[in-house]
């Protein structure tokens, strides 16, 4: 059973407070691991990724190669049926329509006291897309990655994805493909991720990583951040649904599965200020738990993570959703603009009882690859801003010089700073 | 000596190849330590900063407290000349003015289609402002770090400064008050970061941490990335002064010697296309650097790190640039802007022969707070952005639900992921 809390009960706050740590994960031994490969990477470069793939991935990488070619990617799009082509498309069309929106502007401040100042937006040159593999391939995550990076205007788009056993899904080949990756490699793991960051003979280094994976993957981003530019540490999926009685139990519940499929560590929590619509919900998990192929999964997901919070009143709702910061928001309520202007905290919001959080994650246009595990406190979902940098400028002239540069001189001189006085000094005494 | 390279000798790309890994540095003593002490305040909270405090800065902060009060404050101000507070005044006024224009747009795209989509900013509750304190104080660190956050809407900025001996630094207050700031405190190094972190029994966690440190303070903020955000990791400070002949020596020497003076781990480089005008800037350095006040910093810097590249043209220069990607990158030639075009990757430059980089580190606007060690191939100066977040919406009618309904279905199916399916197709069912 999932846990419940109810905000009447004197033991709320303590209930609480174990929900939101709950998923701590001890990563001593996960770092000591990923420690020794990325060590091992930059020491053997390519043996080691051969190495690495053939004990973590179970196939010889050497039989195949660990690039992807043409020939292989093609095929690949060729096996697509056309209804999936179209509906690949679609989705294209709708995150590159989002996104360019998000594209920056450059602005220059010319004052007539002589001195000009601005801030100029330029696309990083090369960027690794990391694309989890493994127990489930996702396509929409390599659109997700990739297009962002397309749109920002970066040249080299490199995108890593594990093969267990060697099998490559056809259609992230062909999501990689219909987004413009340039290059495709079958490496998964903490090796993956050195691979980009410190480039092997085969493998040239790019500037930045981005993509969510195992926890092994984001100890390894953590480990190469500074070396490299990363974006957020992924954790496990969430979602927090926040719904009142008027709902159908059973598409509130669909929404709880969709998460809880993704992860055993995934976490779906509901919200609603009615006892007895929370336990409709629960019944109808029960029923659509066992119709699910992934039952495995999301059942762990949904007993050891999943909650059910009920509240006295609606009022109460946003201060929960804005301590929990959850990755994914549905208020599935009569007036959810309402209570969106009171959220302060969450990667994506999904507004009424018609947006399941599905919709999202392949085709509304938002990106899919959020801030998790609360940290949406301070972070965003990955945009063109990951794939950009921007650089200031400032020109002075004489004229300028002279009107900035007394104060200049006086700040200098109080921190003790005088060359610094000299530089701006010496230019005005003789100019 | 610093170093010379020529770029038509044949040991150039040798030589360009060390100076710019010279600045590498084993990181493992440091990352030991920092652990511990992050430990130590996890566990014992402010015992632990009292006890760091005496170890590392010498004074007993049990008998003054480690908190600087509002009474403190106000006699710093107080003591501030009229001269120096018109100074920063009017750098108050310039980086707001500056740091007013990045404040991004929310947008969103409302379709005929029944679905609406959105992007919707944010500030961060409450961030955390490193700001150095040890060999030189600055005042100006303060402004950089604190304004971007008022605009940005931060509600709560707390500052961490050491004091070593327990010398508060007036000016450091005084810019803090005129700033805005909410909270000091007279702590610094790892201890400080794992308050802000984790927080105290006194000090209550934030959200995100910004500002440069030492070496210490770098490795502790990589070490809470995740728990809380932090923006890019500092290394010493670095300029790139591109001259051609037409400069006066002294002028380019100062510039030099302004990045030296901060850091005996700091680097100055020149760039020029003429060989007798690189010999008349190392003579005027040397000149200068026997009346400069911090010539023991200033001449470690320019020894150990120092280096003069001499190229054969002005065209062999951007692609120079580009490979170190500067934090600062001054053109002292006759036509800055047309270089500045083919620059990709650089911190901040400064445009033309009376754009000494001191003008930007006091009040130009820009923010001093730059990417070093190369990492503006991938980051940018501090800004607004690093004190907000967005959050994404979705909203679908059961119009739009059935327009992306069966594309999102579609894709779902091929993922294998059944409950994310079943989460729309229900809804469209049974509408």
């Amino acid at each position: 059973m999932p846990r419940r809390l109810v905000t009447s009960n004197t033991d709320f706050s303590t209930a609480f407070d174990d929900l939101i740590n709950c998923k701590s994960v001890n990563r001593y031994y996960i770092n000591e691991l990923v420690s020794r490969i990325i060590a091992d990477v930059i020491d053997s470069g390519d043996l080691a990724l051969l190495d690495y793939t053939r004990r973590f991935d179970f196939f010889d990488p050497i039989e195949i190669g660990l690039s992807i070619d043409n020939a292989e990617i093609k095929a690949a799009v060729a096996r697509i049926d056309s209804d999936t082509r179209k509906s690949l498309e679609l989705a294209v069309e709708r995150i590159e329509n989002f996104h360019r929106r998000q594209l920056p502007k450059d602005f220059e401040i010319n004052e007539m006291l002589g001195v000009r100042v601005s801030m100029r937006w330029s696309a990083i040159n090369s960027v690794g897309l990391y694309v989890p593999g493994g127990t489930a391939a996702y396509p929409s995550s390599v659109l997700m990655n990739s297009l962002p990076a397309k749109i920002a205007g970066v040249s080299r788009r490199v995108m890593m994805v594990p093969t267990p056993d060697g099998v490559v899904n056809d259609l992230v080949l062909a999501a990689a493909h219909i987004a413009g990756v340039n290059e495709i490699w079958r490496i998964g793991g903490a090796q993956a991720i050195a691979a980009l960051a410190y480039g092997t003979q085969t493998i040239t280094k790019v500037d930045k990583i981005v993509g969510p994976g195992n926890a092994y993957v984001t100890a390894a981003k953590q480990h190469v951040f500074g070396k490299v530019g990363i974006d957020n540490l992924a954790g496990p999926s969430e979602i927090l649904v926040v719904a009142d009685a008027q709902n159908n139990p059973h598409w509130i519940a669909t929404d709880l599965l969709s998460q809880a499929e993704h992860d055993p560590l995934a976490q779906a929590i509901l919200v609603t200020d009615d006892k007895a619509f929370a336990n409709s919900v629960a019944t109808a998990v029960e029923d659509h738990l066992v119709t699910l192929p992934r039952i495995e999964i999301a059942e762990k997901s949904w007993r050891v993570y999943g909650a059910i919070i009920v509240t006295q009143s609606m009022e109460e709702i946003p201060e929960i959703v804005n301590r929990i910061a959850p990755e994914h928001l549905e208020l599935a309520i009569a007036d959810p603009e309402a209570m969106a202007l009171q959220i302060r905290h969450a990667g994506a919001i999904f507004l009424g009882r018609f947006t399941p959080v599905a919709l999202g994650d392949y085709l509304a246009g938002p990106n899919h690859v959020l801030p998790t595990a609360g940290t949406a406190r301070f972070s965003s979902a990955l945009s063109v801003f990951d794939f950009m940098k921007y650089t200031t400028t400032v020109a002075a002239d004489p004229k300028g010089l002279a009107y900035l540069g007394p104060a200049a001189i006086k700040l200098a001189e109080m921190e003790g700073l005088s060359a610094h006085a000299r530089s701006v000094a010496i230019r005005i005494e003789q100019p």
